[in-house]
């Protein structure tokens, strides 16, 4: 009765964590959430400010199917002075509710039925299932921690077909925190499929390193980003995909059919984040914080004795090697969060090779993801105990 | 290149109509808009309010990915409160960018590759593209103006196939503004298909008439409704859908990969709209406008000729004969819009059935709709002399 091309769809395993730790709560038990993929700041007061103007100015209807232009001009105005990327067309860029149903958009513009996205293994969990609702097949390849996690580019020239059309590149990576260093960028651009890049991470990224835009190396791209991560905006459901020029005509329709618009309101306040000083202030100061915790985490987590070959420098995400603690990380995470009552997200969850790992987000405070740390760790030592 | 299945997905007229008439005003031409399908409506005040209260309160975050439990409460409230429809589970609720994007999920969910839908035609534009989109079949069945645009059961009876899973009702429709009887609600029901019933045009109903929900009369479908057309959200995007028990788990998935959650505010603000007292004086202030303004049009468009076999009682919309007038309604539109500078939808628009037919929205003031139709009016007699 349910639909065939459903069932390949997987439930998240970190929503049955999740759903555990409330149950935990309920009973009365304090949880770390460090399982979370989801700022815990608020989103900066010259944004909310923003979007009440909107409304009392009666911003409450239908905008263009696209989105304002505005905040499509700003768009490009941003890719330009961020990265360099000249002679972006305004209507190259598509508003949309969140980031997620822009991928549904694009993968439907260019895999027909079985034609393969390469998608790296570990890797967002969402993104084979957006593949597997179109029809198309994810073509999963496996990244190793010994190469931060990155794609190599003479894997990736083997297993090519016809039918192989994309590739999903995501840096900074949620869940490795990864970021692709430039000359990978650039050959992976070179393999001549669309290159899909998820940049909802960018701007999340320390130590001085930068993330690189696809834009920069090839128009054959998809570029997907939002507000929700960097400006802590998540609840407001607005992201956007740069497209390239031949399909706009073709996402206009489909965006009129299936969306009809985004959200006004997040729409004017999104235009605030990108042009309004006061919040480049604050997204500094919150990079500043998670920097801290960043390093933070990482230090404890070496000394719980968990691996973490490569220090991640961006996203808000520790991917660490937690095998010595035991192979099932399904297993693990579920130990952890009955026994020491933090909320971890099992590698399993991003593919069969994030397998012997776990997520870490250091998305919550310093205190927490103290508290959180200290607990796994008394937990863990006293079952390596004889 | 572009994906083939995207080749069966047609533009809308009326965005043609909407972009030449921008231009008459970007020439400085006055064009009356009676072409939209957007109310004229302000957002009433108090839903304004309850969305700047929950910004303050930061409710910026993420959401359950079915929606806020208190909203999906009141929507089973709702739907016993004003259909008598009792044990609604809240979890059958899915809160929605919009409710476009719902009609994504719910057919996805019982439509395989080649299964059939039943479509009226005419009927709304973005069903069949829905349809094409996840590889399924429109079936288009022709409803004629005689007969107030509705199914012919038996009709319905004599072309259902093994591959015919579906059909949809929409009541009020968009664009006849007509109403189902209960009857044939039934007769539908007993037909044994999945029902997918739209309901965004109810509460706007008139003349004392009522629409009753599909939950009425069968469990086996999913109900589809939304804040846009009663509550002038347009701009908000928020909808929902109502699905069968046994489909929830598949649903929270889907929701979960493909949208997260819907816009945070938004579902606060359709919480105030769902129990606020005054919001409800607002509506009804505003249904008995468009009444007004209703029965205005009728009257006016009959004293032109146009031929109106039977009242519209709901929506904001009358699908009017103007065969009398010229048999291509693009053509007659774009004549109309080109000469009169009035916006007017061809009804070719909305299928084959609909040819020779004019959409008028009264979604505009009775100001602009008297202005409108006495320009209408003096161009096609001038255009009938010899």
């Amino acid at each position: 009765m349910i639909n065939e091309q459903l069932v390949g769809i997987r439930p998240f395993i970190v929503m049955d964590v999740l759903e555990r730790a409330q149950e935990l709560e309920r009973a009365g038990h304090d949880v770390v959430h460090l399982e979370v993929g989801e700022p815990d700041f608020e989103t900066p007061e010259a944004i909310k400010e923003a979007a009440i103007r909107a409304l009392r100015d009666g911003k409450t209807h239908y905008t263009h199917s696209l989105g304002i232009i505005e905040l499509r001009e700003a768009i490009c105005a941003f890719y330009e002075g961020t990265y360099g990327v000249k002679g972006l067309d305004p209507d190259q860029v598509i508003i949309t509710s969140g980031t997620s149903p822009a991928f549904l958009i694009a993968l439907a513009l260019v895999l027909s039925r079985e034609d393969e996205i390469v998608l790296s293994d570990p890797g967002y969990a969402c993104y084979p299932n957006f593949a597997r609702f179109i029809g198309a097949v994810p073509r999963f390849v496996r990244v190793e921690e010994s190469n931060g996690f990155q794609y190599d580019v003479d894997t990736l020239k083997s297993l090519i077909t016809a039918r192989t059309k994309a590739i999903m590149i995501n840096s900074p990576s949620n869940p490795t925190g990864q970021i692709t260093e430039p000359e990978r960028l650039q050959a992976i651009a070179n393999l001549g499929l669309w290159v899909f890049s998820d940049e909802i991470y960018h701007g999340l990224v320390y130590d001085g390193v930068k993330a690189h835009s696809a834009l920069e190396f090839t128009d054959r791209c998809f570029v997907f980003n939002g507000f929700s991560k960097l400006y802590a905006m998540t609840g407001w459901r607005l992201g956007y995909v740069i497209v390239p020029k031949n399909f706009i005509k073709t996402v206009k329709c489909m965006v009129q059919n299936f969306f009809i618009s985004a959200n006004a309101v997040s729409q004017y306040a999104a235009l605030e984040a990108l042009t309004n000083p006061e919040v480049a202030r604050d997204v500094e100061n919150m990079v500043k914080v998670y920097d801290e915790r960043r390093r933070f985490m990482v230090n404890l987590l070496k000394e719980i004795g968990f691996g973490i070959a490569k220090e991640p420098k961006g996203a808000f995400y520790v991917f660490a090697n937690a095998s010595m603690f035991g192979q099932d990380s399904y297993r693990l995470a579920f130990d952890i969060l009955e026994h020491a009552h933090v909320g971890v997200t099992p590698g399993i969850d991003f593919g069969a090779n994030g397998e012997g790992f776990l997520r870490f987000s250091y998305a919550n405070s310093l205190e927490r993801i103290e508290e959180g740390l200290r607990r796994i760790k008394r937990y863990l030592h006293e079952q390596a105990r004889p």
